[in-house]
């Protein structure tokens, strides 16, 4: 075997491992038994450990060291800039550090909510201060004397992007959504929002035609309900959650949509790419770009809610909304409101804009924890028009920086410019889609992003995948128009 | 930290990712994508590497060696031996001998699958001689020179247990079963089977009643419907499946009852034990007899099918079987069958004699696999007193050879004799079980079973942790006196 045999077969190993470990969360979310809690602990940390030392074995070092790079296709060559990462940024933190971060983030979770449950940000200080401090040590480890920590962390999750180049992409797009947000508040005219009683075995049997509607396949995948919806697993086995509130089906429609486009992109992948690095969605980005894209650009359309509409009035018989344009409105109503897991797609962005400018200050140590509520509020404030009235529904809202994700958030609205540039290349490469739509088939749509984006997995880096699919310098006129366009027809602004 | 402890912290990551490991069991059958097996293939795999390859870490041998046993408490002691056990089995065999028995049992499965639904022997035999020459090697590394191949394996599923000693043992059960089986035949009399329609979702409310009933804790554990039942994992999360036959109920319940006695037993271990060698059941055969015991001795007796068979008319309304004592006989209906898995309490022991017999000969090599069907046969012809109508109902109805378990199935009878031997120990005790059983209460019978054997795990040595629950020597007349005594009264022989 030669040294790049070697090395991809130990990598098999490790990926197949990580999927093990992925499973275990799932099950964790899913099916665990409660009282499993404490051991599931040891058993998640064990794995881990596995993992790290597997992922900073110094063998894989010797074998990068001994592969020639031209010898290889565009394939093996992506492959090995991918292991190369993963290697260097395993070997740079140290086990005790990670150790520890993983031991505090478990903790910290825990005490995460129950501050949020006691409206107590005091009480979440400490700990959160750890965790930023815990996270500020890996990302000094990683950047080295000269990078910028907060890009150290970022490149995790989005290989290759940088806070500063975020903040002037994001700088551009927060006056328009602000005003945008503003003349739709001061329109004076406000869609309908549902008003009726959904069961859910109702709402679970449409949500799983939706999933196969958008192509989600069950025989490499399974819906489950869980607190949090989300997506799992790569390759074979991609399973995906839902929840149902009675009084809210669009909450499991979208969600199940929106994951839905997340599993896609993991069971479109090349399957000659599976158990490799390539075989995984090349960024968090762009992964929400296709969960997006299915979830806003096409479900959200007026021509699939046209769809919906007949589907539930099946379901549900009479539900109380007169008419297909009525009920597109309700599926689209802005409204103001503190959750980002509940906002519409104009104030979704401004949400996120919020904490990466405050995450990217607690990095870089402009921002003491201790200011952080203060500061949350007046920001708030700023872009929503409303004072934060507690902090459940403030800076304790989400679950992120207590388990440490620091670089995390802005892969949502990175994922969101994305997938606008990716519908405005969709609509000129299919221009009949809506006439799809309207019939509740999305199979021209998928069946580009497979083509164009899906397939390709981790062959390119995250920007350079958004430029092949759709020929275009990625940025943020696209969704602003998108949305600008959208929801001017919508409230007649 | 001493040397005790770095191995004890090392072997708590190795159970928990055994652990891992066995929910990755579990998940497959119950609630993996049908198009995942191959994926899963490999991650099985790789988490078997992973342990064998932690299992015979040579740091493990430097522990050992530097650990005085005479300074550690009975606890101590009894995990250095079976850590020692563990380890030195692991290095016996050597890493390439054990992935090629991993490969093959792997296909073999498959193919004894296709070869039984084809009632095809001969395209079953090349395999099956593969497997057997696999495992006889493998018999070799770990006996060497010196020892007995048939008991190098049946090591693993019972630590002590020696080929001879068991041949001894079954044939003084075998003689006064197969009498037992005559006059049960000869006696003219049968009691009526089950005639009526069970709807699953009865079937499946009063199976988790029943598990609740003999103490399963729902809180660390759940049950799923699986094709075949089974118990899994250990400590804190212990879960159990079952399957349903809307015209034989009973399949669902007592093989319930039987997963729940599995569970119970790993789920009552000392918490203390908790992820250590220690923690988990200390035997196969072990095992076994709290499963039987809790099937058999309980749930089949007079006074518990009273309770049932009210139950199920609650449950099922008038389902055809007219008092108490015609149910108990519909219960305990002894009926000629070739199937081990559907065999009644006289028959069962006899189909595990024969295969005990058969695959001792074929490690020791004494027995060629192309003489399999001949021999198996003959056997049955004179133990059940009828001949074999075709291959799956013969030789190629268990899964077990095809997969290498050779040394597996003498332990479900020792698990009977074991429980014949814990009943007769529990009646002395609790004096007035029935009168709780009749009213549905095993809480006497299993409260006395959790002290005296189950909290105890791995601590003692099978027939030392026998012996210690029943104050005797373990032997057959327990379990033939209660056979005997039960079957003459039920069919006035």
């Amino acid at each position: 075997m030669t040294p790049f045999d070697r090395l991809m077969h130990y990598q098999r190993q490790t990926e197949a491992l990580g999927q093990v470990a992925g499973r275990l969360g799932w099950d964790q979310e899913t099916v665990m038994p409660r009282g499993a809690a404490e051991q599931r602990g040891e058993e998640t940390a064990a794995m881990e450990s596995v993992l790290h030392a597997r992922r900073s074995d110094p063998r894989i070092g010797e074998w990068l060291e001994a592969i020639d790079p031209a010898g290889l296709s565009e394939v093996g060559r992506a492959q090995i800039r991918l292991i190369r990462r993963s290697y260097e940024r395993a070997v740079k933190v140290p086990a005790d550090l990670a150790a520890e971060i993983a031991r505090v983030t478990s903790l910290a979770q825990g005490i995460w909510a129950e501050a949020r449950a006691a409206e107590d940000v005091a009480g979440f200080l400490p700990t959160l201060g750890r965790v930023v401090d815990l996270r500020r040590q890996e990302a000094a480890a990683l950047a080295g004397s000269e990078g910028d920590l907060y890009d150290a962390l970022l490149d995790d999750y989005e290989p290759g992007a940088t806070g500063a180049a975020l903040d002037q992409m994001f700088g551009e797009l927060r006056p328009r959504l602000v005003a945008l947000r503003e003349a739709i508040m001061g329109a004076g005219h406000q869609p309908a929002a549902l008003n009726h009683e959904f069961p859910e075995e109702g709402q679970l049997r449409l949500s799983r035609d939706l999933a196969r509607s958008f192509g989600y396949d069950f025989n490499f995948g399974r819906i489950d309900k869980a607190v949090h919806p989300f997506s799992s697993g790569s390759g074979r086995d991609v399973r995906i959650t839902t929840r149902t509130n009675p009084r809210d089906p669009f909450n499991c429609f979208y969600s199940t949509i929106h994951e839905v486009g997340h599993a896609c992109y993991e069971q479109n992948i090349d399957p000659d790419y599976g158990l490799t690095p390539l075989g995984r969605g090349v960024s968090m980005g762009v992964h929400e770009s296709q969960s997006r894209i299915y979830e806003n650009q096409l479900g959200r359309s007026e021509a699939f809610c046209g769809f919906l509409y007949r589907r539930m009035a099946e379901e549900f018989g009479d539900f109380g909304v007169s008419d297909a344009r009525a009920f597109y409105g309700a599926v689209n109503r802005v409204h103001a409101g503190y959750i980002r897991t509940e906002a519409d797609e104009v104030h979704y962005n401004l949400h996120v804009l919020l904490r990466f400018d405050l995450e990217r200050e607690m990095i870089a140590g402009r921002l003491a924890v201790g200011d952080l509520e203060e500061a949350w509020n007046s920001r708030f404030a700023a872009d929503f028009g409303v004072a934060v009235d507690r902090p459940s529904n403030g800076c304790l809202q989400d679950v992120h920086w207590s388990v440490g994700l620091f670089g995390y958030f802005p892969t949502y609205t990175l994922g969101n410019v994305y997938a606008g540039c990716l519908y405005q290349a969709l609509r000129a490469a299919v221009p009949d889609l809506d006439a799809g739509l309207g019939r509740g088939e999305t199979g021209a749509a998928t069946a580009w992003l497979a083509e164009n984006l899906q397939r390709h997995g981790g062959l390119c880096e995250p920007r350079e995948t958004i430029r092949r699919a759709t020929g275009m310098e990625p940025g943020v006129e696209p969704l602003l128009a998108y949305l600008e366009a959208k929801f001017s027809a919508l409230y007649g602004i």
